[in-house]
């Protein structure tokens, strides 16, 4: 394989994908792999089931790339008509490859049912193409060098569009073939930062010059409710991890506290690592967000190590019965106040005989709010309980956040979570201000009680 | 607006889509919103963050189509192009329209910060575009009709590559206008069935010769933890509509019970519209979905009306001492059996003093199986409390699911929140037979979707 691959355009067929009803998750998986590689990607086409389109879509890819990707177009019907293409633009014959019509026969066989025979198209393969069988369906792919205009031979590989038929046979025979074929003397390296608390602009400012344009690469990624900031380096195996380690000292000592992760980790598994590492129990007392947090915790696999359960306590009637809050506190305050979030917290923290509980009350929206409390309201409290007669503390903050009623869920869910880290590390809690849209002028003066004792 | 919109290309900038970090859902929302209009889409287009590669995509994009959407790059940072390439692919000037930099300003005034100068870039906008204001955020959109090479003048329409923000720009002032300039002549009506319990197989089998190709198209689409059925009819505004209420109408009868909304309405909506209807209350006792039926209730506004609360009762403690399940019940048949998760219902009613209580009680894995109770063993019960003395009821199943911890919490949810929906309807609950992966197994592997099985 003496030509290098450098450059990749990846191209899906299917009229669901332009018709809106299919995301083509194919192409986004498919890059990240390349990208691993150090490969460009240069494109990502989506086209209908129509072999002008196909075709026209496959010649534009060719002419930008050293390896084209298709996916899709690889079924039994009529409507299937990528190897035609593909033939087409190579100006090759379609063949049928015997020993993939015997592999389809048998697939039916053991599901018991009889070939359509639709199915035979399948096998009908490009001339000259190197065949790739297909591990989990009928549908081969294949791969093979295709002429362009301007005198050059990218490679084509097409594979079917089934996500998990499609993944198996990439990473079996063609991500190693395609590593033989790229540059051995240049990789990418990268690593991420997750952050939250801070806005993109202010984590901009924060690493203002860490990342000199002729060091590495800089990018910022913001997927609600966390910033991921990614630095990577290019250069030889050898150099680009070192450089990328001088730049990620960097870019982690300037971002402090605000980073929660590096590399992929949710909060909630760090959070359970924290609590694993300090041998400490939480449980969770929510209102607004209905059981998010709970829901979170126990997305990490092992959570009942350290996440003993917590209370639901949608209305006033629960909060009271179930975690002690005064009625008087719900009739002087309200239920979205920070004098009840730290009554849940305490009572959640007693009921579940947990050494950190954390609460939640608030206005999801969109109906519900108030001048006084608008929606985005909540309150979060965190409490914890000594095990041994030592001291306890109950503390509370007051976010005015925004955004529709799952952003809001989302936002407080992050918070909380984000506090139980912080506090398991030390840390101060998120102040209203750093993620509020107003200033807290407006606010109500913070009425809280920290490293006090449990009324 | 004299010249008709047939087809569309849609092109999406930004490296983390080329480079496999996000998926680019922007373009299937917009494809599926145009397909609503009758409009073709012809391409879907992804690039880097380049002028050269932003331009060539344009170029092709307005090749081939009536209308080019685009989203994406219109940030504050350098790396936001695809102005200054529309302007060049135009062949006109940016202007700074400075009712434009007043909104981005008040914008940073509302959240209480300083501007960065960056953010005056956003304010920079193609000579002759017609702008279109950022109800969310601060990059503003527009269009314009570009000079293509053959004679044409095709649209471009830019828009911020923010999910939300993009959405509401979308609906608010581009699906209106590119409405007028559709071909009133044709319009695709369609309906949406969101069906739970039956496999593709199945559904495919009820629906044989429900909808035939000359009366429309019937478009399957899984998106676990359930598949929505699509029927549409294309023809003029009169009749396009009443041809589908004949299709639709036939697809409902086949499909009864396994069918829990039509349009878009999740299973929680459902299931509150039916609480809501009955005047009756619910509440949770989750152990293995840790929250996330609460959570999901609570996504829907005024669930306060019905939902009481719940217990995540993650520890065997916790199910003994908030719910009452017997310890001997524990001893005998273990955290995971229906007798635990009939004890847990019983409880979560009597202490919420809910008129209906669900609960859950599995091993969402990956560890925790065992030979008798494999990772996806989920018991799930449902019980009634009389207010008046009247019957109570309590019915339980176990369930062999399958997948990955997230995968059994969602599809444990869903069973959950169907049960609800089944028994306020007088259905009998989801038999775990219909559920299990053993008749999966046999059945067909999916290889297209077209108009039959789903890839």
């Amino acid at each position: 394989m003496s030509d290098r691959i450098r450059s990749a355009a990846l191209l899906a067929t299917g009229d669901e994908i332009v018709g809106g009803r299919t995301v083509d998750t194919n192409s986004s998986y498919l890059a990240d792999k390349l990208a691993g590689l150090g490969i460009e990607v240069v494109s990502i086409m989506a086209v209908s089931d129509d072999v002008d389109r196909i075709g026209a879509a496959w010649k534009i890819s060719l002419a930008g790339a050293d390896l084209v990707i298709s996916t899709g177009g690889l079924g039994p019907t009529s409507d299937d008509l990528t190897s035609e293409t593909v033939a087409r633009v190579a100006g090759v014959e379609l063949l049928r490859d015997d020993r993939q019509v015997g592999r389809i026969r048998e697939i039916f066989e053991r599901r018991g049912r009889p070939m359509p025979d639709n199915n035979l198209r399948q096998a009908m393969i490009p001339a000259g193409a190197e065949v790739i069988d297909n591990l989990d369906g009928t549908a081969p792919g294949y791969r093979l060098r295709i002429q362009a205009g301007d005198g050059r031979r990218p490679w084509g590989v097409v594979l079917p569009g089934v996500p998990r038929e499609m993944k198996a046979m990439f990473e079996t025979a063609v991500l190693p073939w395609i590593a033989e074929c790229t540059d051995p003397g240049r990789v990418i390296a990268a690593t991420t930062f997750q952050t939250f608390g801070l806005p993109e602009s202010a984590l901009d400012e924060l690493l203002r010059g860490a990342v000199p344009a002729s060091e590495g690469r800089l990018a910022f990624r913001a997927s609600f409710p966390k910033i991921s900031v990614r630095v990577s380096v290019t250069g030889t195996p050898q150099e680009a991890p070192r450089r990328l380690a001088t730049l990620a000292e960097a870019v982690r000592a300037r971002l402090g506290g605000a980073v929660y992760a590096e590399g992929d980790a949710s909060m909630e598994q760090v959070v359970g690592d924290l609590l694993t590492a300090a041998k400490k129990s939480l449980a969770t007392a929510e209102s607004c967000t209905g059981g998010l947090i709970g829901s979170r915790l126990t997305d990490v696999a092992g959570s009942s190590v350290y996440y003993r359960g917590g209370l639901v306590a949608y209305s006033n009637d629960l909060k009271q019965r179930l975690l002690g809050v005064d009625a008087q506190t719900l009739r002087m305050h309200g239920a979205v106040s920070e004098e009840t979030a730290r009554e849940m917290a305490i009572g959640a923290a007693r009921v579940a005989a947990s050494d950190i509980a954390i609460a939640t009350t608030g206005i999801a929206g969109p109906t519900g709010g108030t001048a006084d409390k608008p929606v985005g309201t909540v309150a979060i409290a965190l409490a914890t309980r000594s095990r041994d007669g030592g001291d306890s503390l109950v503390d509370s903050r007051m976010y005015r956040f925004w955004g529709g009623r799952e952003w809001v869920k989302t936002l407080t869910s992050q918070v909380a979570l984000d506090w139980v880290r912080r506090h398991l590390l030390g840390l101060a809690p998120l102040e209203p201000e750093t993620l509020s849209p107003r200033r807290a002028a407006a606010g109500p003066a913070r009425n809280a009680q920290r490293g006090g004792e449990i009324s």
